[in-house]
């Protein structure tokens, strides 16, 4: 069984990674969902990480604010592809968590996607185009949703624009 | 065929991005290597992109300064996985190239990989991590060359230890 | 026929690009506004800024925010003086809309203006300057809001000043 | 007589914005190119300023470093175009001469190119946009110097490139 | 007659800088206050100079906002003290105000106070201090405001303390 | 008789830092706390330590905002160990409190923490670790706190997991 | 046997870290160094961690540059006190090794020090003081060295000073 | 007496301070100059500015890098003017001792001029200023040093200028 596994830092991440499940959902792929820490329960974390992938996880998706080491500590214990989501935060205008995900050292990567809402579901879309690699009707479907974004926008322009 | 295409925004990027090529090398994968660029050679870059994408790219690796947005105009012409390299530049702590890269909308996700040479070589091992998804004999090269990793901070752990 | 055109990256976008439209009607000068994205609607960009300029387009604004694209999408496509207005952001101070829109290579250049409404309505100033060149009624249309802001800075002053 | 006045806050400016007169040159444009202070010397910038708009000054560019006030102090003075430079530093990575540039008050445009060199060339390149708005010669000009530089980045493509 | 000058560079900042002229009053030192703007009207601004140093102005205190070029517009006019307040502005972190403010250059000094509300009441205690120079009543006012902000702390202190 | 010492610059401080002394007393660790400023009242300061230390003080946290000196003021006259605490503020988004805080000189340390809440927690847990190097219950504690902590994370991630 | 232990992310932060284990040394602390890090050897990492706690360690000095994990990743793994080095690095000058060691999460503490060869020293002292709560022989060191380091300054003073 | 006292944070920033001792000198003002820290010498410090005060010190100028707190810690001991200078360093973009130096809490003014050298320069002449409110020679040669600044600036300019 193939399918992503989505890992979040701390129960205040759920309801921006929530857009990340339901992307993805909306594609039709398979994911797991876990609160894991890599400060506050790494055991846990590595161990989750080494399963999930024997159970089939091709993608994870890893998400943390403030010094957001999820992302790095999932891609220590795995050759799977890692993409890290930075949170919002209160402070130092969130580059603590984009700077965190992203300067990852030669070797060991993270795709960091945007801050927030945005990365979350970009994550999933990302997850979708790796497993849409090895899968037409998936690839497809993102054809589809690129158009059915397009065709949202020229509706929005619709509503307001102004044409001489 | 499948191969991974980079494409590098300046002249002055190929030094660093090299090592993205010479990643790949080292792990059996084909690739192109272009120069185009979202502001100098629009066209060139969406058409390199769709052609690419027909000859069999499978991932691409984008590599820009500044306003660097070679990665998003790359996203905006193809559903398959686009990694983004910021390139380290001289004014404003390379903060430039790095947000421009990694701050994109939702829906057209690019996956920002650390500025520079680091990135540049994360870049090609999340594409290898990528095709290894469907290549068992490169995802074990995967889990060799982490091994590698280890075995060399080991070999500089003993050069310098000190133990009681 | 002469006119200004106006491009949205997103309809987020349009409560603060408004002042733009209004400033171009308040010193009376034709214009378009569309939404259109670098990202998810490239052709369509691309498209139309070849179709506006043919209409008679002397100067672009574009507005975008985050990973800000769009004014360095239109420069791409036009020699014509290209404005871009970096749209405010919840996250990185939005640096990531000023850098993005400012930091053009050498060759193709971007206007920068001030972020958010400031930007907008300066834009369309600076667009006003820039077909007042040949325009003398314009240029003294120009000459007469200066005035203006001064008289109504003055205003203000009096409602407040403590003289000796 | 029309032409493009350049103002330098400081001798140290002048390396970096004689590229702005040598394409300016290039394109065949007139110009004026004078050092003078927002900070040493208000009075000779504002009767500057006034004296070359009644010479004929269609566009002014105007650099400065750190707390870079000159471009702002052109536009106070003038209703032509006012494109500014911010110029590097040793500090603030450079972001005191950009927001000192860029930020300026509704009803005060300043068009801020990108820092240094960059921006140098992309201020003359502007202001040649804006001047072939009524000089179709010019306009040609501006596309043969866009095709070129795309024939650069090509040459400079066939240096590097690997195609498969 | 010997005053302090207070000049705002638009009425948004008046809440802000009225802390400036409540604090002077509370030392019993005359100001005057007006808004004026070093880009909207710079000969104002100049005029206004000249006449309150004539009029007996010994020291400026001058706040403005975004790219907060008001106090060295104030101190290339004067050879007086000029005390620059930076604003709180909602984008780039106030860095704009700050350093637009602080940097600048050799020669042309501004003393600039912390952001917003702080930096108010301080230019304010500043100027106090430079005219307490050769006013030996205003400096034991100082002391005793000095000793009172001790008193304050140390009340608030008493309110939540836990001693052993 | 052994003790921490919170030492905080301002009252509006307070709120936060009361999440410190609350840690302290879950852990048993008996404390003092008192408001006092490196500025305001340096003498109190620089007596209260050394009359603290005196009494038995072990370990100190200090709490400031903006040019946050506090920390650095009590470290000054201490070779106990300190705890710095940044404050969350409305400007520079916290870079103020952070780099004053941390970025102390060779041969002076202090020990900085998270930003706010987060930090004034884990300074107490900090200053716990310091004491229970000698205290096998106090260590005791401190693992069941870390187990407590996971078990809250699993419970956290039971109430929102998706498994498959 | 009471040791201090030293983890260092990569070869190439050795030079500056050797400052903390000659500080060390200066003070007669026993101390262990290895090279390990939290990406490229975590279960190494971890491993160590626990081994070097039951053999002694009483404090834990963890330096990395970029995404530094390392500090959180040791923190992680033990409740003795975790002192972390932010490396100085090329881009986003150091903000990322900073905010990546300092903004770790409520409950598990990191103390961070200064960037680079500053902080390395620091994190000596620091241990040093920690150690020196239950040793008057390391406490009175502690005093000379504070001693010693003022009257570097007096002589460093005195061959520069000027004096009325 | 009359004087202005220069006190340095430290032996490394005397060759940038040297500036203002030197511009001092320029203007016939007496001066002392000694190095002292808030973090090292803290009752040097203390002591020193006391004295000074006594001996006649009218102004302080203090000079510090990184966490830069020796500015507010005179300006804590003494109700004369005190103007901050941020030394420039190499982390941090120099933002740790603006930052550190700039955001004094209400009620204790620090002036904070410009980083480096043009700062050192510019506390020197900023004291000359507030020197000359009751010196009438100085106050002269206060605008000699103005009117040479510009034709210095003049002189400059002819050595480069294009004029059409």
């Amino acid at each position: 069984m193939s399918f992503v596994s989505i890992v979040i830092g701390s129960k205040s991440d759920y309801e921006v990674m929530k857009e990340a499940a339901n992307t993805l959902e909306k594609f039709g792929i398979k994911y797991e969902l876990i609160i894991t820490s890599a400060h506050r329960s790494p055991e846990r974390t590595s161990e989750y990480i080494k399963e999930a992938e024997q159970k089939g996880a091709k993608v994870f998706i890893a998400a943390a604010g403030m010094a957001a080491h999820l992302a790095g500590a999932v891609a220590a214990h795995t050759t799977k592809p890692v993409l890290g989501v930075p949170m919002s935060g209160l402070n130092l205008a969130s580059m603590d968590s984009v700077f965190s995900t992203l300067q990852m050292p030669s070797g060991i990567p993270v795709a960091t996607l945007a801050i927030g809402k945005a990365g979350a579901v970009n994550a999933a879309i990302l997850a979708v185009q790796i497993l849409a690699l090895n899968d037409e009707k998936l690839a497809k479907t993102l054809l589809e949703d690129r158009k059915a974004q397009e065709e949202k926008l020229i509706n929005d322009s619709l509503s307001v624009e102004v044409r001489i």
